[in-house]
């Protein structure tokens, strides 16, 4: 039986951890290098572990009253299966979190003898990450699946009852992801701008300089918010990614559309995917050694090339197999609508790339913009983000359409738009389960990055040579290109998700109030979009008005002990580095808290009055949520390079007044780019999926009135 | 006949010009001051009517080719329409200016004797403009209507063809509105930033210093930006808000929407209101007199007031009329409509002011956050200028559906919601309607403020004592405050307007395509919604763009003229003004094309391509367009005020490093509230209108696919 296959996807997820628990080991097993550098990396372990204990403790709490709501409003099962989805994501960033900060001085110690060496600890140590969120998201999704929905695949009803589990298990991996990755990049860009306005500026000392109070906060920060944070993100747009066609197809074989076709593939199709990309991820792995001497970029695209071609052909063969043997449609077709999303990510990528590489115009613009002053910096960086989010947008609508397109295609026989909604969507949906599946072997790519970052200041701290800290930036200047494709395929596949999800949202309503469309012109709707397209706004400006303050802080801080402890800048004190960690942690903390709320909340309450004002809300958010994402994570990147671009030597180079500007657009960019910029896919995302999870409340409240 | 009270409108018009004409050359008569003032002042008139020409030389090619193209694919009437909706704006931004260019050195006059006087002169000024936008855009207005639109009222179908000759006329003011702003916004904040980068910051000289290159033409700069694109700004809103209900009730109308409701009422109604709100406004003239020491602000809001009082009273007593002869249904509810609107357009005045005085916690926050450094400033301030989004578009949403709601209450028995649209947005479009038929009062209150500006800069340099310059700073200081209200009534009523013309739009292509919805699930639709969403972007990243470049160039030019003219900081040398005069009108012409032309060309190439997908698209920009117009005005003002905030003394003052980075703060702002955020209200309903007056040309060409 053709549902046999889905054990697949927990078989390939127990490898993946497999490997993962191998790779772990094998990074903890290296040198970690003399008792100098590896008390800091403890400094630093300690200081992450903390924080995340203390998050942990408190999303539990959330949890705990999320899930009581869920089992009185909902079902004890959707209760208990939101709280796997939120435990395995915490687990998943917190044993990549563990292996990341042992990595750092490992990876420092190894730079020591080459460059290879380096890369080889900190990209395995990124890898472990990567295989456990892949490896555990799909385990836990696919054993949802398998005990509950596929138990009754030949029950559409039951298995429409059924998928609710599953979007349990999504909402609570979604909000986990969104504390974690608002509180991770509260923490880390309060450490990075206070340390940085007063050393760098200030005080006139380097960065990771030891005599900085904030150092160590910053380095924990590194490994809170871009490893634990990320991972967590990632985690919930994986699970996103997979579940939105499952969905879309139970429900559209619950309202009847997908007549004649085969139910049982539809719904099993992605999880195969994301199986097969655990697979090539790891083989992915193998393409990744290189000498000393050699391009570590091309090092690093070889693993991933290597991994996405192979995925590729995986992706065609399943389909070529249902195809083979599907009664009606031609599910061949449904290749073509991941090719449009691949192609839509890649193209993204290189769009983010061209913003944001000091190789091109947009970047020289804004260094140019510096010899002004930093007013002229500030609005020329604001001017390109903006302007950064015409092409992407244009190549997701684009990918919209063709996905739509070929999904049509695919299923020409019983494409009917009953009640508006068109059959090909499911199409759109598989797009991004394909942009996704890869995800291993791309956090690997991403979080070997704060690693290597992590490395390099350990060197500096332990006043290893000059070289040493050359090569480990030389690792990290690759990563954030790579790292740029990434970005791209998390924002299109945000969007494709969250409008796959959006539909399953009208077509479950829709099933339940036959009458129910969402039509723009219905005043309800017109208001929905308003305060949905607001939303993300006032996210952003809760999150960046939380780094401000928490920078301030820890600002005032470092100033206090610069003036209090005498003989910190002869190294002759040590400067109180725990209580620079205590304000970025309890600042986290405090400060996540509204913005995870309501993002929670708000969905609920206008869902409860009126659905159709949510459709409205969702379709808003999810728009200006796909912009702010990619406006701020592109200024962010553009500020950041351009005073690179200056330090190289343009415009007067280090300490000119054109560098001065530069610092300050940078340090704009900071919480644009690492708070709240990336923590938007995961807000749209989180809002949809609340909505799908709570419309059977909705529904029961609308027989009620 | 009732269509004969239409008549209002015109002879209400023609007396609104006589008594502009009459204050107009009152201002005139005053005395301009010795001839040291008043050759400051020919300078500025010259460089102002210098620009105004040549824009309007580049506007004449636009209008022709554009309606070159509207005769072929529309029909020459509403070329026709086109042609003097265009010129009728254009007149009135050029009277307006004329007398305001010179009203500056008469006030700086008469502020020798008293701030009464002061008041006197420059508020007749901006009043002088106010009832030449208000009376020549209702007078073009109103004819068109007349002649084309009730000479059929008895053949519906014959006046929905008509009713594009209107739509003409509105797209007309809604272009040449879009120009002037972006033109008058990039000039002037060019002039502004280039000035200050150099003069304050570089120099160490005060604003308006004689010594400075650029002060002519950042004199120049506040009346083709503040008094002449401000003007035509409201020229198209105005115009917007009174076709809005018009159009909406003769396509309802045709579709039969509106059987039993007396349909002569519902199209002559919003004219009629129009009409009674310049009247008001000329009775609110004679209530703003002050007495020597009196509340300046007291007398303004008096004038305010009074007509708001008269204007409410008289909307009564047109529904009350209408009521009374009413067969069916009961208008009177709509009063309730407006009611909705005023009270939400009167809150977000309120919040404005909340975000931007120097009064509460907003601006102060961003003052303390100034101490650690300019990037914390901007942080801060665009945490801000965010935040304030929140409760504008909660106020919005509830105007929407507070309308909606008694413009149900008025017509329950012709409730039709047939093809979606329900016959209660009427009301919606009347709240527009409202907020705006007091234009030429709140235009009064406006655009006196950078009358009284200009008299400070012209006191300044011509060396009057100081007490000059403060008597006009608190004539200016008054200005923003009043100006919040109008702001908010702008904001609101620009989103209930667009909101109106898009309903229109969907009804008159249902009208043509009875299958054609607009249904949230369809994926032209979502992919039209993430366009439209960006385009605002878009234009914001493009004027920013040219504001940056523009003052960069002028930074260059003021740096030159430092560097070589020997002995300007001695005041034996002047400087060479017309230079910078110069970089800012070619940059501003130059620059204020492409954003422009992809406003009018986009939504018809969407259209042509999909007229569904433009329904999305038209969405996704209303929604972004107003956030980021709340967002960037009221970031800008807040930062502003957060400068003047710490000059008064807090954080150190003037010179100190907070006051530093707060002047970066408010030269970021600077484009942002006044050249990019201001015209993101044009920009949607200019989109909009497109896109309705266009509808022919996208049914004809769905008709022949």
């Amino acid at each position: 039986m053709t549902t046999s296959v889905a054990w697949l996807a927990p078989i390939c997820a127990l490898i993946g951890m497999a490997v993962a628990a191998y790779l772990g080991s094998w990074v903890l097993k290296q040198d970690p290098g003399p008792e100098k550098m590896n008390s800091i990396s403890v400094k630093i372990q300690q200081g992450a572990k903390a924080f995340l204990v203390s998050e942990y403790k408190m999303l539990a709490i959330f949890v705990a009253v999320v899930a009581v709501v869920m089992a009185v409003a909902l079902s004890p099962w959707t209760a208990l299966a939101f709280i796997t989805g939120g435990v395995l994501s915490a687990c998943a960033g917190y044993a990549g979190m563990h292996v990341a900060t042992r990595a750092n001085t490992r990876t420092a110690h190894a730079a020591e003898e080459s460059v290879a060496r380096a890369l080889n600890v900190s990209f395995k140590s990124g890898l472990t990450m990567g295989l456990c969120v892949a490896s555990f998201a799909l385990f836990g999704l696919s054993l949802w699946l398998i005990l509950l929905v596929f138990g009754n695949i030949n029950a559409v009803d039951l298995m429409h009852e059924h998928v609710g589990m599953v979007e349990g298990f999504a909402t609570g991996a979604s909000a986990v992801a969104l504390f974690a990755r608002v509180g991770g990049g509260i923490y880390t860009k309060a450490a990075d701008v206070g340390a940085d306005l007063v050393g760098k500026v200030e005080a006139g000392i380097p960065e990771d300089d030891p005599r900085n109070p904030a150092t160590i906060a910053d380095n924990v920060g590194d490994n809170v918010g871009d490893v634990a944070g990320m991972g967590a993100d990632l985690f919930e747009s994986y699970t996103g990614s997979i579940i939105a066609p499952t969905i879309l197809a139970v429900t559209f074989g619950s309202l009847g559309y997908f007549a004649g076709v085969d139910l049982v593939w539809a719904v099993v199709v992605p999880v195969v995917i994301a199986a097969c990309g655990i697979i090539t991820s790891i083989i992915g792995l193998f393409a990744v050694r290189t000498k000393e001497g050699a391009s570590l970029h091309a090092a690093l695209n070889r693993g991933t090339y290597v991994a996405a071609v192979l995925e590729i052909c995986a992706i065609f063969a399943i389909f070529f197999l249902w195809n083979s043997q599907s009664q009606e449609g031609q599910p061949l077709w449904l290749f073509g609508s991941v090719i449009c999303g691949l192609v839509a990510g890649m193209l993204i990528g290189k769009t983010t790339e061209f913003f944001c590489s000091d190789e091109y115009k947009p970047v020289h613009k804004i260094a140019e913009a510096s010899e002004t002053g930093a007013a002229t910096n500030i609005i020329q960086g604001l001017s390109t983000g903006m302007l950064s989010t015409i092409v992407p947008i244009l190549l997701v609508a684009f990918a919209i359409i063709g996905a739509y397109f070929f999904g049509n295609m695919a299923f020409p026989l019983v494409d009917t738009s009953e009640g508006g909604i068109a059959v090909g969507l499911f199409g759109v949906a598989l797009a991004a389960t394909g942009m996704l599946s890869n995800t291993a072997i791309t956090i690997g790519v991403d979080a070997y990055g704060p690693v290597a970052d992590n490395a390099g200041g350990i060197a500096e701290m332990a006043g290893l040579p000059e070289e040493i800290r050359d090569r480990t930036d030389s690792l990290d200047a690759v990563g954030n290109t790579t790292a740029a494709i990434a970005k791209g395929f998390a924002i299109a596949s945000a969007g494709l998700a969250a409008i796959s999800l959006f539909v399953s949202y009208q077509a479950t309503m829709h099933h339940a109030f036959p009458d129910f469309s969402l039509t723009l012109t219905n005043p309800l709707i017109i208001a929905g979009i308003f305060i949905g397209a607001m939303v993300p706004f006032m996210f952003a400006a809760l999150t960046m008005g939380a780094v401000s303050q928490a920078a301030h802080a820890m600002v005032e801080e470092v100033r206090r002990q610069f003036r209090e402890i005498k003989g910190i800048m002869e190294y002759e004190a040590e400067p109180e580095y725990d209580k620079c960690v205590a304000i970025s942690t309890n600042a986290a903390l405090k400060k996540m808290m509204l913005p995870g709320l309501l993002a929670v909340v708000i969905p609920i309450v206008i869902g409860c009055f009126s659905p159709e004002m949510l459709g409205g809300f969702l379709a808003g958010a999810v728009s200006t949520g796909m912009l702010l994402a990619i406006f701020m994570s592109n200024a962010g990147g553009a500020w950041d390079n351009s005073k690179k671009y200056i330090e190289k030597g343009a415009h007067g180079g280090k300490g000119s007044d054109a560098h001065k500007a530069a610092v300050v657009g940078d340090t704009v960019g900071d919480p644009f780019k690492d708070t709240s910029g990336p923590s938007m896919n995961i807000l749209i995302n989180l809002m949809t999926i609340i909505a799908l999870t709570f419309s059977p409340l909705f529904i029961a409240l609308q027989v009620l009135v």
